[in-house]
């Protein structure tokens, strides 16, 4: 009944029983301990390359610390104008890279555009302007929508052009992944992607996320800036028990199968009531609708969970997660479609 | 046979039911479920006043984000040559306090004097002059000592003179406090602490600390940084289990007094060695001394784990935590009288 | 014949006179001279109202220290996407408020509307989002336009009620106000604003500016932010000795006079040529046209100096000074005439 | 009269004429005129090597700008307890560094010593330890004494084994200068410093110091930090005239020896007086005593001006310029010489 976010959920069992099994007997503290090396090899074979990753536990600090070892303090970050990074993080990137400019850019469906991003890069070498340094983009998308690969390498090519670094925010990576039916390798570092915020929190953990170098050489100063951002935990091991059990027979991508699939069966089943639409297409776990207020007020107040209004007004989103059990999507659909009638018939 | 920190330890069984329990069904994020509430309204009874709590994950997080509602970025910050927050951050305190500037000060027993802390303090109100903003005490010290009661209030008397704020890092609070055996009220804002952090982790958590502000208006900022600092977990009610748990019953009270007994005991039996003796006294469940570089290697060698050379050639620290057995413990100390005698043979 | 800038031009003779006027004999150091003084006093009259002045040298210190003193560091500063803030200091703001966030918003004639500063506003309270601090307006503007008194009051209007601080950049204050004919009064806290970027090098000065804080409370910080900045010389009679020079005897608005007059007539007769128009109405000094390149390319070649492609191509800019000779003018117009015909001819 | 500060003083004539000579026509903005590039030439002529020179007009600026282009913001900077840059730039530093930790050191006579950089380099490569990243020391210091070429190599030497770049703040470099009779080069880059703060403004120019950057890989990001510092006048050529008029004909050699001989017989007169002491040794133009608090409050009643306690009660600075009068000197002195047998009288 609550589809207000995936983030309202607890942890899957695998990961719970994770952290269980790894709290017998010291471990070395602030990631020297085996586990976390084992995390780090593990993501190498799923990711097919050679990489650093440090695990953090939330996707503010993974985005800003991946960005602050992108960018000089008095460069430019190009995103889409909905990115997390610019609209949801309180300035976190602001902070970590010690100033840098976000520059916020125009995008259907959420999504930036390689002459968005073309046009918007100016004064490389020119002192009075903040340097063009980095792009960051949100693989699945703010709008619940996803780049195709060739998406990516096209604003992976501008970016290289131009001299630009390529972040990919994945708080829904493994969401975006199964829905692109590709490899991880495919959809990042092939495609042009040379830091990946790798999310997992949502998708079935506590708190977990890891950065991912696939420069190794932009790594370097991450260990640093990770402590110094307090994100390097003492007891590293009960992240990387997390992640472990994650990435351990294909959990993550059962969780976000499951997660997908409802929401498509709950934006087609929406999308079906008269008066409702899509907003963006629904790719991911998340759906975008327009929906009248009378219907969006009626649903609320039937206890349904949901976020009225997050593109504006008449617009609502609807998240699924990796244990919205079919049941309440069925029971949102039965009373959506009871209540549209309803309304229809009161105007 | 590890002494080497209070954090190569899992969690304590309570906190991590506590984990297991509160994973089931759903959860506002963001800290804004009811046990994050109910954790905050716990403390307020354990400290017997209003307060503001905001759960953190890291003490290097939770000293940066508590010092930087007590500062201007122009500010200066008075702590210990030895304190964590100057010497171990990497520059947390700097990068969350915009810059602020950290005085370090010598004190014996890793603790700040009040004359010190008196001849320090200048330029209030000159341009050219960080200004004075705050002081920053540990309690326990980083040298495993403790300020008593009177000591804590002569330095916050200096600081309200000079217009400073009061910081405490609590990062063994629970150890001071049952050494000191006084209510948490007297050991912190009865003594005229502003600011509080409250460790967790270390004595039986996996990740939780507090951010306790004493003086409400500091608080006011305390949120927005927090969120900024990429210290506001979405699935926060996993923090708030754990301190949950951890204040019940007295757990966090009988694991303390488990770790400090067993510090204690090694303390006392490694001091009656030959050439071994007390660097500082042993006040909480951390042992410093100095000892025979012969020995130190032998007992490493011999496989036990502790810190060689902790404040200089020639001295250790061993620490004990709230799962320290007493057959370690033993084990240590007999290994330690076998090998001091060969080692006397030797010279 | 140099139509680069108005800051490619040294100091009026008055200004000139007063700095060798006033190398005599010792002054107090870092502004605590009596000339500094008598610079705030009179800025006091000219604005008729009480008021804080720190002489600054350069319009990016002026702008980024005003900014740093109306927001928190995880603040939202609302600016015109073509505001000298966000495109031409290399991030000072970011850097001297500690990462504070601008948004740039759309608007015509690089004029900020009431309705786009109204849209843009978000999330007040809200610890996700940047919190909304200021606003920030060019008179003139970036574009060589003018806000009206009302439209400057409609600005501040929405930022009283969104609890925005207004800030406004005043490089080309002079030139403003003679073009506005009203009083400084009437075109800064009378219309609103909270601290204006008292610009004076560009018109006159060789390297002059204070900020002036109509909202005293806001200027607390101002003095330490100032000397942090390393904007606090230590020599600043010199400094002030160009400001009282420069508001003596009206200097500053006879030298802004004659720059707008000055671009009124490069304006109107360029625009007068074939192929030639405004891009932006001359309201000030500057004058932005849409010109033919080979107009553009046969001017440059022919040695008068300006900005090829300002605001993209077949678009330039030319700047006219407090010492822009009539001649000078003449002379362009006269070869652009020759020029274009040859150039239609060609066509 | 005035002994307080060699910044009291206004410019020497030829700096003054310098400005006036460079004020007609026009130049190009920012420093890309002609006379600046000029005055690179001529440095580079002065300090017989390479290098980068960017003109700004405080010495706060200069060795901040210089600072951040040595460390990371997670570094350590090492400086003696007195340094400038640690007491009275309000933490000038930390802020053009994003944060950096400067460390102060003790040290005789206001010097580092080798032993005691030594001792407290620690930490490099490990994750918890601000990185080791600079030394800063001050020629001539805060104290009014002389590194000798010796003394700087032998730090500089520490410095290159412990993996730090050397910074001289010179705000008095050409005082130093002259006292070591030595070459620019020889008491720079041959020693081992990397990056100078080239002060002129106190020894006779109104406000213009240079960053030399001997170590040119470290002046790549110079030119964006100082863009975005606000220290890129528009107006650059009035800094440069400065520096031109400064180096020209040894003026700067003139203006500082002339400064120190008289601080040299301020000193030497004072020292012969009872009951006053050299608190260091006068080896440029400051004079530090130790002066019965009688003789300094008669002497201010007199009308001199100096400071009172400038080391803690019972001490005093004096500070002789590029313009101060043998006559001067001569009057304190008798003045002094007088009131001293007075105070002896009354004791």
């Amino acid at each position: 009944m609550n589809f207000a976010s995936d983030n309202i959920t607890g942890a899957c069992s695998e990961v719970l029983q994770a952290i269980v099994r790894h709290n017998e007997g010291p471990a070395l503290p602030y990631g020297d301990d085996p586990l976390t090396a084992a995390v780090e090899a593990r993501l190498k074979e799923v990711f097919e390359t050679d990489l650093v990753a440090l695990p953090v536990v939330t996707g503010t600090a993974c985005n800003a610390i991946a960005l602050s070892c992108m960018t000089p303090p008095y460069g430019a970050i190009y995103c889409h104008r909905d990115a997390h990074i610019h609209v949801d993080e309180c300035g976190a990137p602001e902070l970590f890279t010690g100033g840098a400019k976000l520059i916020p850019l125009e995008g259907g469906d959420a999504k930036l555009t390689p002459e968005a991003l073309e046009a918007a890069v100016m004064g490389a070498g020119v002192v009075h302007n903040p340097q063009p340094a980095a792009v960051s983009l949100s693989q699945g998308t703010e709008g619940g929508t996803l780049y195709s690969l060739e998406e990516i390498a096209a604003l992976s090519a501008v970016a290289r052009r131009q001299g630009l670094k390529v972040h990919m925010d994945g708080a829904r990576f493994a969401n975006a992944l199964v829905a692109q039916d590709c490899t991880p390798a495919e959809m990042t570092w092939q495609a042009g992607v040379d830091v990946l915020s790798f999310g997992a929190t949502k998708n079935g953990c506590l708190a977990a996320e890891a950065l991912l170098f696939f420069d190794k050489t932009l790594a370097v100063e991450a260990h640093f800036r990770r402590k110094r951002a307090g994100q390097l935990l003492s007891k590293m091991r009960f992240v990387s028990a997390q992640l472990e059990a994650y990435l351990e027979n294909e959990v993550w991508l059962r969780n976000a199968r499951h997660a997908n699939a409802m929401a498509a069966k709950l934006s087609s089943g929406l999308c079906a009531l008269p008066g409702v639409s899509a907003l963006h297409p629904t790719e991911i776990n998340e759906v975008f609708c327009r929906m009248p207020q009378a219907l969006t007020d009626a649903l609320l107040a039937a206890g349904f969970v949901f976020y009225d209004g997050y593109f504006g007004p008449g617009t609502v989103r609807l998240v699924c997660a990796w244990n919205t059990s079919e049941e309440s999507v069925d029971a949102l659909l039965d009373e959506a479609a009871r209540l549209a009638e309803r309304v229809q018939a009161a105007e």
